[in-house]
C-alpha cells in the first residue's frame, strides 16, 4: 500500500509553482474593461457534490487555472487524499518522534457502503452509532428519563477545542431542524464564569451532561466537569444520573460507573476533524434526533467521494483549496476572511479558525524541515450582511487586505419571508452576497478620493440550496478536504499541533507557584514566573 | 478654538517616524538571554484609569519607548483628543465632500460634572437618559405593563453594525448582573431566518422590541422590524403596545404613534462609538436596571479622562495605540488578535473589529490624499483558553504571526469556583494568560524541530480587577480612545465609512432585477448582473 512517505515533495519544486510564479509578476486583472463579462462569469463557475463556486472575483484566467490543475496533478493531491482515506499514516513527521497516527475522520461517515476505505475504522464508528441510536430511542421512548420519570430536556456539552468548536457550529447551524422541547448549552473555558453562567440558566434536574475529551485529561474539561458535578451535588441530584461521556477507551474517563452511557473516540480522528463522530453527534443526536444525525453523515460522505474528484472545475474543494495557495503564497496575502451569508452560520468560522489554523499554521515539512514558503494563513470572519455594517470597510478600501469566501444558499431554513419594496429578505440577503464579490472585484473610480475603490480584491462564493443538515455535513466536510489539500500541497502535517505545547509547559510552571502558595510551602525557584504574578498584581 | 484642520500632518514627517524606522532596521529581540528578566517585566508596565497594561511581550525597550512618546508628543495626539471632546469637527476630508461632523460620543458620558467638554451634546445625553430612567421605573412600578397587565420579560433588539455589535458584547459581558426575569435577543442579519429563529423562542405577549436605527432607513433594520410586527399582529398582539424606537430625530422612524417610547440619538456619534448611547442603554437598562447603566457611563467617562494624560507610561490607551503602530507600521504585522481571557467577552472581539476596521480600514489621509503607510490592521479574536485549543497553534508556529493583545481580570463574575489540583479554575485561566504572553516571546529551541518556537511575537496584556458595569464602560472607552489615536497618528478620518457605499450600490441593480421579474416587467439593462443571477441558480 502506498504510504504517506511517498509525497514527500517541496512546493517550490513542482514545475507549476514556478509557472504560478510567473504569472504572478503581473497578476490578472479584474479592472481591465470588458474583463468581469457575462462570460467570464459563466466560465469561473465549478460545480461538484451539491455546491457551486463561482470565483469570477478571483484573479485567474486561463493560464492560472491551467496551473492550479498541474498543481494538484503533480502533488497528486487526490490521490494522496485516497490514501489518507485508506488509513496510511499521514500524522507524522519522518524521523522524528511524532504521534505516528492514521487520520481517519472520513471513515466515521463511510457507512453507507458495502466496502468502506479503512473497514475496521468504520465498523468501530457503527458500533458507536448503534448505541446513539439506542441512546436516543431510550430518550424518546421513555426508557431513559430523569430519576423523577420526566423526560430530559436540556443537555450541557464540556468540551473545549474540536469537542466545542465544531459541534457547537453545527448545533447553532441546524437550530432550525431542532426538537422544540430540547436545548443545548456548552461549557468550554477554564474561566469558572462560563460554567457559571450556563447552570444559572438551565434546570439541572432535567439536563444531561455531556463530557468530551479524548484523552479524559484535558485541564478545562476535568475542570468543568468537576464544577457541574458540584452544582448537582449541590442540588441534590446524582450526577451519575445525568452525565454522559465520550472518551477514548482506556482514558481516566472511561469509567462507565461514573455516566449513564459512554461512547468512543478513537486516536485517529483529531479533535478539530471530530464533528462527524460521537464528539458532535451524542449532542447533536440529541437536539436533533437519529435521522437528522445520519442526513449530516450522508452530507459529509458525499463530500469525500466529490472530493476525489481530479478535475478542478468538478471539485470544488479541490479549486477552493488551490484559489487559497494562489492567494497565500503568489499574491501574499496572509490571512483569509469567510463570511456566510447565513446567519446559521454564525460560529461556523470559529470552527474553521481551529481547523485551518490548527490543521496549517506550521513552519516545518515533512521532514522536519523549516519550511521555505508560507504555509496556512490568518482565517477569520462573520456572517453577511452584519459584516458589510462593521469591516467590510476595511476589505474595500484598507491599506490591508484579506482574500474573502463567501458562502451561500438559494433558500432560507424556515422559509419565513416577506417582501418589503418588492423584493424578500432573502432577495435582499442574495443580492448582498452577489453584489460584495463583485465590488471586491472591480472596484470604482471616483473624483473624490473617499469614493475611490483600488478592487482586483480577490474572492468566491461557495453555494448550495438550502443550508439542511445533510448539506452542514457536506460543508464541514468540503472544508476538511480543503484543509487537507492545502497541508498535501505544503508537504506540512496538518495533523498534530505541538504548537499549544509551550504555553502549557509555562502555565504549569505558574500553577506551581499558587499551589505551593495554598500548602503554604515555599514556591519552587522562578525568578521569571514570580515576577509575572507579582506584576499581574496576583 | 483649534479645529481639526490643525492636525493635518503626515504620519511620514515625524522625526520619531525615522527613529522607529531605524529602530525596526534590528527590531528588539525579547529571546536574547537575560532579557526576559524580573526587572523587564516589572518596568514594562503601564497604569492608568484601572487598569494595568503588562507589556514585556512585545518588540520594545527604553529606545523605542522614547521614540512611541515622541511620536504622541509630536502628533499632539492628547491634544486632539482634547479637542475631538470639545467638539471640533474631525469627521471630515478637508477639501472634498465628507460627512462634516463632530466626534462626541464622549460627551454622552460627560454626565458627571458641572462643566462637560462640550455642554450641548452632553445636555441632549442627560435628556434622553431622564427619559430612560423614567421608562424603566414605569417597567419597575408596573405603571408600563404588557396590554394583559403583565410584567414585560423579554426584549428583542433590532439594529445592525453599531446598533448590534456592541449593545451585544455588552449585554453579554454583563450577563452576570442581570435581571433574573429578564432576557434580551438580538435581530440583525437580513437573512430571514435570524429573525424567524428568535422569534420562534421568544414569548412575544411578554416582550418589548426595540428598534434601533439612526437613520431610519437602514434596510435590514426595516426589514426586520416589519418581520416581527407581522409576527405580533400574527399573534393577535398590537405591535405598537410593544415596540420602542431609538432613532435620529426627524428619521422616518421618529413617530411616536408607532411606538410605546421613543429615544433619540444624534448625527455627532457614529454607529460603531455608540454603545454608551441610547443605542446600547434602553437595552441594557431594561436587563440589568438604571443603576448599572451609570456605573457604565462612570467607567467610560473615567476612561476618556485617563486618555488624556500624556505620559504613555500612566496611559494605557494611548500605549496600546503607539504600539500598535509599531507592529502595524514598523514591523508590518497585518493582523491583531484581540484575546479576552473572559468567557463574557466573547463577542467583545466581534465589536471591535467593526470599531477598529471601520475606523481606521482606510487608504486617504484627512486632506484626500492616498496613504504612504499602512493604516488599521485585521483584527479578529475569540477568548481564551478557548482559543488555545483552536489557533493558537498559528500563532505559536505558523509562518504568518498576529501580534496579541490579551485581556484578563484577577477575580471572576460569579465568584463561583473551586480546587482542583491544587489550583482554582480562576488561577488556572490566569496562569495561561500570562504564559501565553511568555512563551510567545521567549519561544523555545528543542532538537525535535516540530517543538521549537521561534519566540519574538509581540503580545500584551490589558489587566483590570474584575469584569463588572462599570470596568466594561472603561474596557469600551479605551478602546474607542485607542483606535481615535492610531487615527490620528495615520491622519485618517476614523469616523466615515465610504467603503460600505459600493456594495449596497451593485446590491440595489439587483435587486432592481428581482423586483422587475416580480412586477412582470422587462429587468433593467444589466448583462452582468443578470449573469451573476444565473450562475447562481437565481
Amino acid at each position: 500500500m502506498t504510504g504517506a512517505d511517498d509525497y514527500l515533495v517541496d512546493f517550490t519544486s513542482y514545475k507549476s509553482y514556478s509557472a504560478l510564479r510567473s504569472l504572478a509578476a503581473e497578476p490578472f486583472n479584474l479592472k481591465t474593461p470588458g474583463v468581469m463579462s457575462p462570460e467570464r462569469i459563466a466560465a469561473c463557475r465549478a460545480v461538484g457534490g451539491g455546491f457551486e463556486l463561482l470565483f469570477f472575483g478571483q484573479r485567474v484566467a486561463r493560464p492560472e487555472l491551467a496551473a492550479l490543475q498541474e498543481l494538484a496533478d503533480e502533488a497528486r493531491l487526490v490521490e494522496q487524499f485516497a490514501a489518507l482515506r485508506r488509513g496510511a499514516v499521514f500524522n507524522r513527521i519522518a524521523g522524528f518522534a511524532s504521534e505516528e497516527r492514521q487520520v481517519l475522520h472520513c471513515s466515521c461517515r463511510d457507512i453507507f457502503r458495502d466496502r468502506p476505505a479503512e473497514p475496521h475504522a468504520t465498523a468501530q464508528a457503527k458500533a458507536e452509532l448503534d448505541k446513539l441510536q439506542q441512546f436516543l430511542a431510550d430518550l424518546d421512548q421513555g426508557r431513559l428519563t430523569t430519576p423523577q420519570g420526566e423526560p430530559f430536556t436540556g443537555m450541557i456539552q464540556i468540551g473545549i477545542g474540536g469537542s466545542d468548536l465544531g459541534p457547537r457550529a453545527l448545533y447553532l447551524a441546524l437550530q432550525a431542524y431542532a426538537h422544540p422541547d430540547r436545548r443545548v448549552e456548552f461549557i468550554s473555558n477554564v474561566d469558572p464564569d462560563d460554567a457559571a453562567r450556563v447552570l444559572k440558566e438551565m434546570d439541572l434536574s432535567r439536563t444531561l451532561v455531556n463530557v468530551v475529551s479524548k484523552s479524559g485529561t484535558t485541564l478545562e474539561t476535568l475542570a468543568n466537569e468537576e464544577l457541574v458535578r458540584r452544582a448537582y451535588r449541590q442540588a441534590g441530584l446524582d450526577p451519575n444520573a445525568y452525565f454522559v461521556a465520550v472518551t477514548g477507551q482506556g482514558s481516566p474517563m472511561d469509567n462507565p460507573a461514573n455516566y449513564l452511557r459512554s461512547f468512543y473516540m478513537f486516536d485517529y480522528i483529531g479533535g478539530r476533524y471530530s464533528a462527524t463522530s460521537m464528539v458532535g453527534l451524542v449532542m447533536l443526536g440529541f437536539a436533533l434526533g437519529y435521522e437528522p444525525v445520519q442526513e449530516i453523515l450522508q452530507g459529509a460522505h458525499a463530500a469525500d467521494e466529490a472530493a476525489m474528484e481530479p478535475d478542478i472545475m468538478k471539485n470544488p474543494a479541490l479549486l477552493l483549496a488551490l484559489l487559497g495557495i494562489w492567494n497565500r503564497n503568489f499574491l501574499r496575502h496572509e490571512s483569509l476572511a469567510v463570511l456566510p451569508y447565513s446567519q446559521a452560520l454564525v460560529r461556523f468560522a470559529a470552527h474553521l479558525q481551529q481547523l485551518d489554523m490548527e490543521s496549517n499554521g506550521k513552519s516545518i515539512d515533512r521532514r522536519g524541515q523549516a519550511l521555505n514558503w508560507d504555509s496556512g494563513p490568518i482565517v477569520w470572519g462573520e456572517p453577511g450582511t452584519n459584516g458589510q455594517h462593521a469591516f467590510y470597510q476595511l476589505l474595500h478600501q484598507g491599506t490591508g487586505q484579506a482574500p474573502a469566501e463567501f458562502i451561500g444558499f438559494r433558500h432560507s431554513q424556515y422559509g419565513q419571508d416577506l417582501e418589503i419594496q418588492e423584493t424578500t429578505a432573502q432577495e435582499k440577503l442574495l443580492a448582498n452576497l452577489l453584489a460584495q464579490s463583485l465590488a471586491l472585484a472591480v472596484g470604482q473610480d471616483d473624483p473624490n478620493p473617499n469614493r475611490r475603490f483600488p478592487g482586483n480584491r480577490p474572492s468566491s462564493i461557495l453555494l448550495a440550496d438550502r443550508l439542511t443538515p445533510e448539506r452542514m455535513g457536506a460543508l464541514l466536510a468540503l472544508y476538511e478536504a480543503k484543509v487537507v489539500f492545502q497541508g498535501f500541497v505544503w508537504n506540512i502535517n496538518s495533523f498534530d499541533q505541538e504548537g499549544v505545547q509551550l504555553g502549557k509547559r509555562l502555565a504549569n510552571r505558574l500553577l506551581e507557584q499558587f499551589a505551593a502558595r495554598r500548602r503554604g510551602e515555599n514556591p519552587p525557584e522562578d525568578p521569571v514566573g514570580q515576577a509575572l504574578l507579582k506584576n499581574a498584581g496576583l
